[in-house]
Order: C-alpha cells, then sequence, then structure tokens
C-alpha cells in the first residue's frame, strides 16, 4: 500500500502541481515536507484564474492544500 | 460492524468516487491511505460542474474529503 | 442518560437521515462508526435541493455532519 | 459557579431550544451529551426561516452549536 | 498580569456583552465557565441587527466567541 | 531571534492595534494573555469600515487574531 | 532534504512575502517565529488590492498564513 506521506518523500525533488483550499494552484518542485504536509516548494509559479505569478521558493502551509499531483 | 478505516483497507485497489468540501467530486483508484484519510489516488479524474480533469495519481487530504462512495 | 456514541450503536443497521455542513441531506443504513462519527452507511440516497442522487455505499466524514435523526 | 457541563446535566429531560452555527434553531428535549457537548435530543423541531420540521430523536454534533437556551 | 481566564474568574455574576463570529452581540450576566471559555449566562438578551431577543439562561460554546467585554 | 510570545510578554501595558478575521480592527492596551495568544486588553476601541465603539476592557480569542500590530 | 521549519530559520532576518487566508499580502523582514510558524515581522507592508499599509512590527498567527515566499 502506498503511504501518502511515502509518496509524498518519494517526490522530493519532481515537479507537483498543487490545488489549495482558496482555488488557487501552484506548480513547484518538491524540496521537503513534514508530517504536517507543510512543503518547501522551488521555482513555483502560482494560477488564479487566468493571473500567472512566479512566487520562488515559498513555505506552504499543509493545511490550505486539497490535492497534490505528481506530474 | 464495519469501521470506516477497514471499509477503506478493503477498498484498496478499488475504484472509488469522492466528493469534496468545495463541491468537486473526483474519481480514481485507492492506493493509499492513512489514520487521517490522506489518500492516495490514481488515475483520477476530477468533475467540477461540467468540467472534467485528468489528474492522473495523486495525494488528497482527508479534511477536504466529504464522502467516499465505493463503486 | 443516553450517551451520543452509544446511541449511534444501537442505530447500525437501522436506517438514518443525516444533515451535512453543505445543506445537503442523505438517508441510509448505518453499516459502522467510529469515535470521530465517522461512518459507513449503505444504500445511501443524497438529496441536494430537488436532486436525488444514489450513493450506494459510503465512508462519510463525521465533520461533515450536523445531525443524525433515527428514522 | 455553574459550569457549563454541570448546566447541561440538570438539563437532561428537560427541553431545550439550541440555535446552530449555520443558522438553524430547533428544539427538543435532552435525553444525554457528551464531553464535546455531542447531544442526544427527542421531540426534536427544526426552524429554518419560515419553514418547521419534525426530526423527532436526533443526534447533535456539539462543534455545529453555537447556544443551547434552557426553557 | 491579567490573564484572560483569571479576568472570565473575577467576571462571575457581572453583567458581560459578547460579541460572536457570526456577528451577533448578547449581554447577559455570567454564570459560571470552563477552560474553553464555554460560559453559562443568564438574563440573556442577543442582538442581531434591530432585532432583540430574550434568550433567559444559555451555554454559549466558547469556539463562537470573538471578544468578551466587561461592563 | 524574537519569539511571538515573548514580544507580546514585552507588549504588556503597551498600546496595540489587532486585526481580526471578520476584518475588524481595535486598539488598546495589553493588559495579559495567554498561551493561545488569548489576551485582555484595556481601553479597547474598535473599528469596523467608518464605524468607531468603545469597548472598554475585553477579552479577545486568539484564534480570531489575524495580526497584532506594536504601536 | 528542506524541512519547512529549517528553510524558516535560515530565513530569520531576510525579507519575506507572506499571503494570507483573506487576500492579503504582506512583506516584512523574518525577526522570529515558533513552532506553530506564528512569526514576528519588522517593516512590514500590507497589501489588500490596492491597498497599501505600513504595519510596522507584527506579531502574525501562523494559521491564517498560506505562503511564504523568500524574496
Amino acid at each position: 500500500m502506498a503511504l501518502p506521506l511515502d509518496v509524498l518523500e518519494k517526490s522530493v525533488n519532481q515537479k507537483l502541481s498543487l490545488l489549495l483550499k482558496d482555488g488557487r494552484s501552484m506548480e513547484g518542485k518538491l524540496s521537503g515536507y513534514d508530517e504536517y504536509m507543510n512543503m518547501v516548494l522551488v521555482d513555483v509559479e502560482e494560477n488564479h484564474g487566468e493571473t500567472k505569478r512566479r512566487l520562488g521558493t515559498i513555505i506552504l502551509r499543509g493545511n490550505n492544500v486539497v490535492s497534490i499531483s505528481l506530474l
């Protein structure tokens, strides 16, 4: 069985697409995470409706995340 | 009695339909889960109103889930 | 005194009507539950406004539930 | 000093009026409760705006409750 | 330093004005409280916009409270 | 490094400006706090849009606070 | 692997851009933080739509934060 945190572990240094509770989505490379699914992401690009924005390196709070897609 | 996590355990490798708090629904095959009902799903297809979107493999945070239907 | 979880225990295999936080209501037979009031329900029918939908067997997250009516 | 759970204890078998977070109110007789203020209520009548509805016996999740009035 | 629960302790049998998360405000005499700031209030009057309503004795869940004013 | 609770400790008897989750802001002198950032504030003035209101001494629940500005 | 709190540790005395749950964003220099990602920020400037506002030194509650960008 694939445990959620094990899948996240295997995704370190991989590109992810994230969907947030407020409707925004982000793409970036996973640099690290903790047990609460707080994540460090690099080369992040945010999409909010039609607007794109480069965010660089971010710390993302896990409790704002709906889903994490492996690309 | 059927305990919720036991039913989830028996659903590994089965196709599920999920309803999320924000109104979206998803279908996908359960690959794994943890005690918080965080799930790993593969071959995921998201439905938001009329819009369909292929999401592939995702980690879904359990606290966004309303209900999980066994298909 | 009737403890909430004791009443739920006695309702196993009984038909229940549930009201959810998002305004939807569901009817189904209780197959099991856990301490967080996560429930396994079978023969579930969902009502959202005028729309009815058969959901079959579901796992329902307890934190989305407002009230559980014994039928 | 009147502790909230002590007041609830004394209200068993008494009629209560409850106000919920979603704006609905309910009246019913308290049959039991637990430490999270989950309650078992009997002879429940729900009021949502102008709409009245008989709910019979319900389990009410405490985290949806704003206030409990002793009648 | 005035600890919040100590100030509440000193307010027992005093009249308080409370502001709730849903915009309603209430006035009443504090009869008791617990560590979660759940409160027992007597002679409660609720104000919702222009509407006033007598609630008598209530148990108020602390997690709905924004602020408590000492009168 | 300046720990959040240490900064709050040093702010006792100082004037603060607070921003709440519901968009209101308040100014007052910090009289005390606890580990959950519940605060006792004196000489409080609330601003909601154009409306100003004197609240006197209040207990403010920490989980409604977004940010605390030192004046 | 870059743990979220380690990245925050390395960001002390650095300028950060923060996105909050209510849509506001802030820029400021990180002066300190705790395990809940509560932060002390100095030289803070808030942006809410077109409105800019100087906030000086603030304590920001971590549970209002969506993401923290390193500048």
